[in-house]
């Protein structure tokens, strides 16, 4: 495929970060990983559904949630804890039940994993965070829980287990990692920022019903580590849309440890400028293959809206573009009906001037002055035929850009989600 | 089916009122209309593509518009003259080109239109709305329009050709027309209210890719008449999804022309309540038929959310349910997953007590307290399998109560949207 000369707009990865090959949250220095099957999905080979994250010293921790007004007593019980300030040593995390909307077990069960994984890991129950992800309104199986956290082993490359033990429907792991090198009095020191993540319904952005995990070995000023995972999520998973679904159990943990030897790292410093960098280049590597990988998909779309007043408004008409069904199914039959564009844009009743509006697919431009121009309709076909597709429309009204993911609409969406309890 | 307890949520044929049979917009005294095939869509048996209704007399009228940024001149013209007010005497409206994002030809060749249903309508320009609905971003041939104008028969039980003028994607024709009786000084008058509409996809709730005309033959003071539409279709068309998309051409106009002879009915007599229950009536039935006719539809969705804090949120909630793909992908497979529904219900954030819930599907009740009961799936898959499937959450933390409708989310609809430009 040509490159798009918006090439821009599309996250890259920044000079100064390097990645690391099969990266995921164990590879920072001093977190270990580890996972079952325990028998609460549905078995297959290699299937785990059970794992915990363990760091060797206490880590200062940011979270951010579902915005669901029925919440998972994992997630109520996370936020709590991270609301009330401390460390975090670990994470436990389960997949197949969501532990969400079956009375007051819920929390009681959820109190009980904590516990049991505070043992296996080694560490206080008061620094652990929970997460589960699976079928609503089903209580979780306690004893196949207790039966099996035993077996986790927690080794320092056990990331990858830990990506296979919290995906649902998910077809391929979301794994990444990258580093980079931040001066101090005692040289250079190099930090690694990991990441490992699922989807893939239920999906719309405020959080979806989605998974992340992030880790540094960076020391963090715990302000700082606030800021940057909630401008990173805001970027990247909150700019996902798969269904316009949004589950019950949505969390996006990152977790900083300080194992690097670093000096923490402060607001404003170079340090931190590169420590944002490279969270934002994990959290929007994870946000689009989550986006890539939504149930049934065939390609991710990459809608780019520019020159809006402001950036939330460029917000708001990107991910109405790829949250649109009828721009999906277009896209999916590679059918380039641009009055869907025009539609999902305008339904956001963002301001706008129509006979300023311009549209491209890949780099191709279709629409000038908000009407058609003539275009090579073959080559538009082709284009949408690519397994990555980018629309841009320009607004030319201001200076407000932004950019979501989706992913086309199809008749296995359907299928899966009509044929089996998800 | 057993009728569900919560019958009186399900709107109904209010007492005094009497259906007229195959009831049309020119079921009313005083109206005519006429439709013929000019080419605009895709040729078959039957169809019809351009159409006028034409009143005897002027009439009062009131309309409301879809609230896209991005609007056909159609929509443009006609809001400009309903907000200029004066009489009306005539709608001309085109199906299989919706005139819209085609730069300045748009306005200019709605005009043209204008002009021509004027002469071949026997009225002045500036009496004839206009509507069109099909595919953005062609302009309209006009050279077809010109060549079939004239052809068009306006007569006075042209209704029901003028239902199939509208149609796009529609299995079937939508019209209703019922009448009651009002008292005044020369004796009892009956009055007639008809309409028809069109869906069936690009629908949600601020208006949808709807078309929607209704006539009455009652003088009503002009006031009143704005505000029995504008409520009608807050419990009408604004609450039906058929997959979240708005369109840039969505029409809902009411005409009055006087014809029975009554005195002008005036806010708050006992005539201004027997005709605000007409209107909503056809309102409500026309846009049922939309939902259950969604593209790909194989059941009708009709969700109640009772209990809650406000209207407002019980809407909010009932809209939220029956838009979740997740939702509608679980009734179009039967499978009683209540689980999206509390997820469909908590993303829309509005206030609500989890331990207070109650979730009944048809009359089964499947969730109480919050959490699943005992029940026999059996037969809720049974109830699911039925045409009409009644979802009722009690939230039970107000008064407010509401009543969307919706339709199952299917693979016809993603074969229909990739494989045909609509």
């Amino acid at each position: 495929m040509k490159k798009p000369f918006f090439e821009l707009m599309i996250p890259q990865l920044t000079a100064p970060l390097t990645e690391v090959k099969n990266g995921t949250v164990t590879s920072p220095a001093g977190f270990r990983a580890g996972a079952v099957y325990s028998g609460l999905k549905t078995p297959g080979p290699d299937k785990l559904d059970l794992g915990i994250l363990v760091s060797d010293s206490p880590c200062d921790a940011a979270a951010t949630f579902s915005q669901n007004s029925i919440l998972s007593p994992s997630v109520t019980l996370s936020r709590e804890a991270i609301q009330g300030g401390g460390k975090f040593r670990a994470v436990v995390v389960n997949s197949g039940n969501a532990n969400c909307s079956v009375g007051e077990h819920g929390i009681i069960d959820a109190r009980e994993v904590i516990s049991l994984a505070a043992s296996q890991a080694g560490v206080a129950p008061e620094e652990v965070l929970i997460c589960s992800t699976g079928v609503i309104g089903v209580e979780l199986p306690m004893g196949l829980i207790r039966a099996h956290v035993g077996a986790i082993e927690l080794v320092d490359d056990g990331g990858m287990d830990l990506a296979k033990a919290i995906i649902t429907t998910d077809t391929r792991l979301k794994n990444r990692a990258v580093s980079f090198e931040v001066d101090g009095e005692a040289g250079s020191t190099t930090i690694t920022v990991g990441g490992i993540a699922k989807g893939s319904g239920m999906i719309h952005p405020n959080m979806a019903t989605m998974l992340a995990f992030m880790t540094t070995d960076a020391a963090v000023d715990n302000g700082l580590l606030k800021q940057v995972l909630s401008d990173a999520v805001d970027v990247s998973f909150n700019l996902v849309s798969v269904d316009t679904d949004q589950s019950t159990n949505d969390t996006c943990i990152l977790l900083a440890n300080g194992a690097a030897g670093n000096s923490p790292i402060e607001a404003g410093s170079d340090a931190a400028e590169a420590f944002s960098a490279a969270v934002r280049d994990v959290a929007v590597y994870l946000a689009r293959e989550m986006a890539r990988d939504g149930e049934g998909a065939t390609k991710l779309i990459d809608a780019t809206v520019t020159g809006a007043h402001s950036v939330e408004d460029a917000r708001v008409a990107a991910r109405s573009i790829v949250s649109s069904p009828l721009v999906k199914t277009a896209i999916y039959g590679r059918d380039p009906n641009w009055g869907r564009i025009l539609m999902a844009l305008g339904k956001t009743e963002i301001p706008l001037d129509e006979s300023k509006l311009q549209v491209f697919i890949n780099d191709i431009q279709i629409v000038e002055s908000g009407a058609a121009i003539p275009f090579h309709a073959e080559s538009v076909v082709q284009a949408l035929g690519q397994p990555e597709v980018y629309l841009r429309v320009a607004l030319n009204v201001g200076d407000g850009d932004a950019t979501a993911w989706g992913c086309d609409l199809t008749e296995e969406y359907v299928v899966f989600n009509s044929a089996y309890t998800t």
